[in-house]
């Protein structure tokens, strides 16, 4: 296209973002308007893509850090005959693809669900790492990000680790429209505040006028042939370009424009042009999947074994059978054990280093290119990133999180270290999946079940040594449970899982010498949650008391209950879990003091037995 | 001091930090000993403290970044006098305050708890944000780093903040040992590239060899006299300084030493050097708080009002009233309604923009400081900052915290806008409080009384408008709840709150012309929760119906829970919840489809009562 066709596209892509969000009453047109030059020239001239194949490897990639602007990359799909016009005014409505924030789930042209600002970057770097490491099909990474969301720390990260790793092929296109949300930016249009920051991260940058096509076209091929690093398009706009009445005005943000057609009419009326997107060149797959046999390690009964451990065995076994295993680390490889993995594959693990949003939105970025990412921290900090495994989820893409040191159990670090919320966390994001193993053999076929799964897949591992309970035969079906300890004559049923397991089973042999029966569950899948033997044990034992090393709130003890939510008898509920606030002391100690361990879990039975409270 | 005490007193702290660690079995002295000179000079030299009064106005303020490098703080207030050699040995034991990382639930002289890296910097800068504008006693924050912990995000949030705000009291010290956990960091001792990010971000910059007591010394000095911006004090040093078994080698973080005798030996021994801190200067609260009358805004029933709405004028009331109310934002001020509280009280008011951690942890700062924080933004986007909230219950601190747009109730901007894990995150934290008012009058007493709680608070609000069903006289305590439908006929009880509340109301009166009474009960206070009234709707209607524009797990369903898990017979319980994930759709589209909305209730009712699940 020649400079006066791109300057027509650009304004097709306004009139249609100002239709699309006068359509639905609501959206953000203004901040379309800002990067439609932008857009116009990425896609008319660089970028590559089969809009009908939208997973042919040698495609380039795509990210809308700044979510908003949908109606603006809904538009570009319009012009590039992927949606129609009628679609396209469909927007934000009911059973619509064309979401107020674009979604993987219902495009397949979104990459990562964006709009929650600072991750779409964050993103495409893990792509990018795909593309350099991995995938070697040649393609590049083009991410449009708004100034206000370089405020978030995650694009720091993102720099940093695209800065680090040297990732030519990733560019960022900062549409520095000087406008947030409420009012104008910390830097306003100071272009060079941002180059510095980029710079200082190790990117090569380009400062242009944004509604200059011809200067974008060249920042684009610069950005292209610029080799050893990422680099950062600056681009001064102004938010609501080309119609005076909201053009670069405070106090429209996220709003249609109130008189959309004489703005239309300014803009010079709808069009209809259609972009010419490059194909890509033919490529092929160079990471052919090995689905080879997974020969996970194997541990007898009685040896005592830390779940980190198997964790990181099983993980190592799991990539060695299955080519598309990938593995990611915040700089405690050493302590999570997935340095283990790192040494015998070192070609698909990745140092995220002590960046745990990165980490996660690493995974997401490797996963939407068909990897199977394992990312590991301390369950503790695995806080640190649940905006990501929200979004994760709302993408609907599957990536497994692995998170040790779980609970008081750790002992000396103190509270600072210990996953006490992580259950909760897990459990609460939509469609997730939420393990919790006890011994080293069950450790090792979760890991290796949970990669197969749906969405986001949990694994709670812990420090200290606990005793193998299991074979390394017997099967662990997600959703399933074990019953441990059984009889005709239970009089109540503990509820257990991962470190409390072997303090239940103690407690439950305790009570046998006494003469006090009772059943003992490892629910060692929190979710989904095994419906059918806990409603079993509640109809044939009456009582359950859970006991978990975890903040009593969203834990083990509320996963029970969804086995009874449905208007049936729900059995009488105890609940041990941690409920003060934990300091230094050893893992025993913790254990007691909490209230967690056999003796209390013993104590309390007594009393309820005592008490007459269970039959 | 002079050069040769300065490097005795280092050494002391050396020696002392091993020693601490020694005797605990665990701990991380080789990160203590790198800092060791670093913390001799500016506790020596620079630091202005009165251990007797921790809570001097005029008192310059220490945070451990690198929380794990507590034997060193520890030894500092063991040579300050503040601490006797029998308590330091008492390191990581149960009941010591010496915990494996430091928290000021313990010790009076720990600012903020930290051991999560890359907060301490962040809740530095809230402390200074106090110290500029409105504390105004001329005390400096001084802030360790590790070299590690700057590959967070939140460091450059924080950096970010500071270079903006020109906080020229703050002093960060980058402890550059080279080596992280499990091996060298990104940059090694590349001090420059530490430099060239932390300028990038506004700051002024030294760097310095960390063992040179001297150019130590110079270097602090410059910092405390570089005016209009804050300086980051970066050290070249190594890991384990000073024991050649240990000194910059790898694969020894987070270990005692194996040979504590000889390292100490090779320290030049044990010593007891006393360090004599300086006083801070005569200093008065400039910042008398006063604790006036507050009229907070009413509103007459029947009028329809967001509580958003609410939130800001009621805010806004209580800053009338209090002067030591202060308000957060990021960035979306004009949708929370901190809005509200800015054009009254600018003086007051802190604009994070868009970096929910920094806005979380310049709360926690604040709230150190004597200040009641309000900190608000999207209940979806209060998931980026969970680390520092749980770090925040550690810490012990108050603080409010509001997440406005609640659930799929928001409409047409799709999930990722959402809160649906809000309540469950926060309920998951230790000690917290989580209200979710339903009307405005109700909004603006909760919003008056968590001001006053413990711990972290939480308050979620909605985006659309919503009857007024309370009087403006109507009181709510914490751990209260609303019976809002109830008669001796009830045949069950709806519990509801937030927007659920009038679709439960709509449902119980359509229920109630089809001649079946249900109960209606407003759970405001969704932690702690009303147990007395939900097991008197338990014993008198034999089953509960909660509804909830949350997911499933951990939100309203779950606290419910709380009341019936000390054994006692559970009602049957059904829950309503948002269970698939949201498009786009309008309000009442969204409520349907989750099947929330007032027809779906009345309709999980009759089905209910039909069937004769409930009697």
């Amino acid at each position: 296209m020649n400079t006066g066709e791109l300057v027509e596209l650009a304004q097709q892509l306004r009139v249609d973002s100002v239709r699309a969000s006068a359509a639905a009453g609501s959206g953000h047109p203004t901040s379309s308007m800002s990067a439609a030059d932008l857009m116009a020239v990425l896609f008319a001239h660089h970028f590559r893509y089969d809009f009908d194949r939208p997973a042919h490897p040698a495609n380039d990639r795509f990210v809308l850090s700044k979510g908003h602007a949908s109606p603006l990359m809904y538009a570009v799909f319009k012009a590039a005959g992927a949606l129609d016009d009628e679609e396209l005014l469909t927007f934000r409505t009911l059973g619509s693809r064309l979401e107020g924030h674009p979604t993987p789930r219902r495009l397949p042209w979104v990459e990562t669900a964006t709009g929650s600002l600072g991750q779409g970057l964050p993103v495409g770097v893990g792509i990018a790492l795909a593309g350099q490491r991995l995938d070697r099909s040649g393609y590049r990474v083009w991410v449009l990000c708004g100034d206000s969301e370089l405020a978030e720390g995650s694009i720091w990260e993102a720099a940093e680790q695209a800065g680090a790793e040297h990732l030519d092929n990733i560019t960022a296109i900062i549409d520095v429209n000087r406008l947030g949300q409420r009012g104008e930016t910390r830097h306003g249009h100071d272009l060079d505040a941002y180059a510095r920051r980029f710079q200082a991260f190790g990117w090569h940058t380009v400062e242009v006028d944004g509604h200059d096509v011809d200067a974008i076209d060249r920042a684009y091929g610069e950005a292209a042939s610029t080799k050893g690093q990422p680099t950062a398009v600056i681009a001064r706009t102004l938010k609501g370009k080309g119609v005076e009445d909201v053009q670069d005005r405070e106090g429209l943000h996220g709003k249609p424009l109130k008189n959309a057609d004489d703005a239309i009419e300014e803009l010079g009326g709808v069009r209809d042009l259609r972009l010419r997107v490059q194909e890509p060149p033919a490529a092929r797959i160079l990471h052919a999947v090995r689905a080879g046999h997974v020969e996970l390690p194997r541990w007898d009964k009685g040896e005592e074994v830390a779940t980190r451990d198997a964790y990181g065995h099983a993980l190592t076994a799991l990539g060695t059978g299955r080519g598309d295993v990938v593995a990611l680390d915040g700089e405690v490889g050493d302590s999570t054990r997935t340095e283990f993995f790192a040494k015998e594959h070192p070609e698909r693990y990745f140092e995220c280093y002590i960046a745990e949003q990165q980490m996660v939105a690493a995974a997401v970025g490797l996963a939407a290119r068909g990897w199977v990412p394992y990312a590991g921290t301390f369950a503790a900090f695995l806080t640190r990133a649940y905006d990501f495994v929200r979004m994760a989820s709302i993408s609907g893409v599957g990536i497994n999180l692995v998170g040790s040191h779980a609970g008081i159990a750790i002992g000396q670090d103190g509270p600072s270290q210990m996953g006490l919320e992580d259950l909760a966390m897990m459990r609460a994001v939509h469609g997730s999946t939420v393990l919790y193993p006890c011994d080293a053999n069950q450790t090792a076929h979760l890991v290796a079940a949970m990669a197969d799964l749906d969405g986001i897949r949990y694994l709670r591992t812990g420090r200290g040594e606990s005793p193998v309970i299991y074979g390394p035969e017997e099967e662990f079906p997600i959703g399933g449970s074990k019953v441990l300890r059984s009889s005709a004559d239970d009089r109540m049923t503990i509820v257990a899982a991962g470190v409390t397991v072997p303090e239940a089973l103690k407690a439950a042999d305790a009570l046998d010498q006494e003469g006090i029966r009772v059943r003992v569950i490892d629910l060692y899948s929190v979710k989904p949650v095994d419906r059918d033997t806990l409603r079993r044990a509640a109809e044939e034992t009456g009582c359950l008391l859970t006991v978990e090393d975890h903040h009593e709130e969203g834990g083990l003890g509320d996963a029970v209950l969804d086995a009874f939510t449905d208007g049936r008898p729900v059995p009488r509920l105890v609940r041990l879990a941690v409920r003060s606030m934990p300091g230094s002391a050893s893992p025993e100690e913790q254990l007691h003091a909490a209230g967690i361990d056999a003796e209390s879990v013993a104590a309390a039975a007594r009393l309820l037995v005592e008490q007459a409270i269970v039959p």
